[in-house]
């Protein structure tokens, strides 16, 4: 994997990240901090930048994976099994490489899901999950376009797969290029593609700023859902454990069975820490990036102010300028008015 | 009025506008093109340009006219009426200015937007409207203010003032200076403020352009309420027109009993078009901003757009790049909540 040069092919064929700052999410954040700490806060405390992915094209951070796999690949088929973003920036990748896309999803995915990826022009096939698993349906269906089209079709896991890590990691270079530099990067964790991503672009850029002599320092810390805390558990643990079930948490982008193969040795080798979340605190912060930030956020990507309050709650591991990665902008009307219509919090 | 040096001035201070586009948007648009322009439909329509302020300062291009105003006035002490985002942003401009603040509101007003103005540390004076009139209320605060202190306060209209609207041109300098130019800028009307400072704006640019040897030509239409819609039938009877009340639009921002008179001698000398938007187009182009450009707008804000929806189905005057200026973000939840929860139009 290559960040720095991942990062220049990609320019012009995705959108820069675009930074938010807000005053009243900063006063709000200032006012987490407990007491003992009341001469020093501002001096500990100096603003949070949001790394905002909602107007990334198919407004999720997925773009950068999808484009950069579809970019890469040789085959001029690409498939993967995904309900959510991954598969509606696939369709939309391969549309601008030229190439065919075919998205497994479950039967029971949201008419409007469906709609989206075949916008894009990509094939759908729609699985009975209870009956079918999302893997043999890929391969057969891998199977099948090799046998009709004489033509191996390439599969893309929507995180465990180094071009898709790789495409995350231009996230990481951009944000380590932001002057005054942050000091902690929180980002949401589901498969653990974008987190492994982040640590992989903010290493190679940090390492070209060195061979610059200067010393950039950025902690970065995962959060996820407490309801689907197997990245946690593994990281806890040194080895891979996987959910039960698919977690039935609010952040569907984080409802992954368990982190990807190679996401999992990314973050044990960086002894990265994840905070889990509970699925109140993540309503909450959807609701405050609403009410203080202006910004539209699916519930997963809201996972990374969640943490950034528990921290400031707690008290422990202050930062100056953190850096929240908020992921994407697809949720559903409803679901969305739902959680904004409540009592103002603030001011 | 000097708009290229209030621009100068200004940056650093205010933040630059963001600018956003939306595939979805644009495919939207294209589709409601009638049928008849149906081969030259991609010739005549590119894309359109979102000019959002939003995550300006105080959420809304008022800050550029109320920071203008506080910097350029003489006196320490700054004075308007205002229950909405005209008192935030000037209370905030005579924060950052050193300056003191006096905000007068209806005691009606919703207590997050009094709490607001006070969180800037301004004074709010909370009028009985029925008792008094806004500007009986700011004659005798101006009084009070002058015998207590010895020093006359300044008070400013909204907009109807040279350096408001000065300070609001700002936003056409920066509309005109995109590459590729927009043809169209699309913006809302309430007391012509922003209206009126855009064509300014924008004029400035284009003279300057010219002895760069640039030719642009870009042509101005305003948007307002048809419940409110005193700007449209002051400027077709050739005079000020003033609504008999307060209109009950949802568009808040344009409850305006009439343009200002500074305002409409502007728009009136260049002919400015004002196209009349009902209460169902501005929930329409809310939710749009909404659902296909993840955009949290006010319904004043969407003005813009739903008068572009109303131009393309009527199939005239199509314009390639039309720039819509979503005017600010400052909602209630629970509003908001309204306009988004309905079933997803488009895609």
């Amino acid at each position: 994997m290559d960040p720095l040069s991942a990062y220049k092919e990609l320019q012009g064929s995705i959108k820069e990240t675009t930074i938010i700052q807000s005053k009243r999410l900063d006063d709000f954040l200032l006012d987490l901090i407990p007491e003992r700490f009341d001469r020093a806060k501002t001096t500990i405390f100096k603003s949070a930048l949001i790394a905002y992915e909602g107007f990334q094209h198919t407004a999720s951070f997925k773009y950068r994976a999808a484009y950069n796999a579809a970019r890469k690949s040789q085959a001029d088929h690409l498939i993967a099994a995904s309900s959510g973003n991954f598969g509606q920036a696939l369709a939309y990748a391969a549309k601008i490489r030229g190439k065919k896309c075919t998205i497994v999803m479950p039967e029971t995915s949201a008419q409007v899901k469906i709609q989206a990826v075949r916008n894009h022009g990509a094939q759908v096939v729609l699985i009975d999950t209870d009956r079918v698993s999302r893997a043999d349906a890929l391969a057969s269906l891998c199977q099948k376009i090799s046998t009709d089209h004489d033509n191996k079709p390439a599969v893309f896991s929507p995180y465990d797969h180094a071009d898709i890590i790789e495409g995350n990691s231009t996230l990481g270079i951009e944000i380590a290029s932001l002057v005054p530099t942050p000091d902690l990067v929180i980002a949401p964790v589901g498969g653990g593609g974008l987190l492994s991503g982040i640590c992989l672009g903010l290493e190679s850029a940090i390492k070209q700023a060195m061979s610059n002599n200067l010393d950039l320092a950025i902690r970065v810390i995962g959060a996820e859902p407490q309801l689907a805390n197997d990245a946690a558990r593994s990281l806890a643990a040194g080895h891979l454990i996987a959910n039960e079930k698919e977690p039935r948490t609010i952040a569907d982008g984080a409802r992954t069975i368990s982190l990807g193969k190679l996401n999992f040795e990314i973050l044990q080798a960086r002894s990265i820490e994840i905070l889990e979340i509970t699925e109140e605190q993540i309503a909450e912060a959807t609701f405050l990036l609403f009410d203080l930030c202006n910004l539209k956020c699916e519930p997963t990507g809201a996972l990374s102010l969640a943490a950034l309050i528990q921290m400031l709650r707690n008290g422990k591991d202050l930062y100056t300028r953190p850096c929240l990665v908020v992921s994407g902008a697809n949720v559903d009307s409803n679901v969305y008015a739902r959680l904004i219509n409540q009592p103002i919090v603030s001011e």
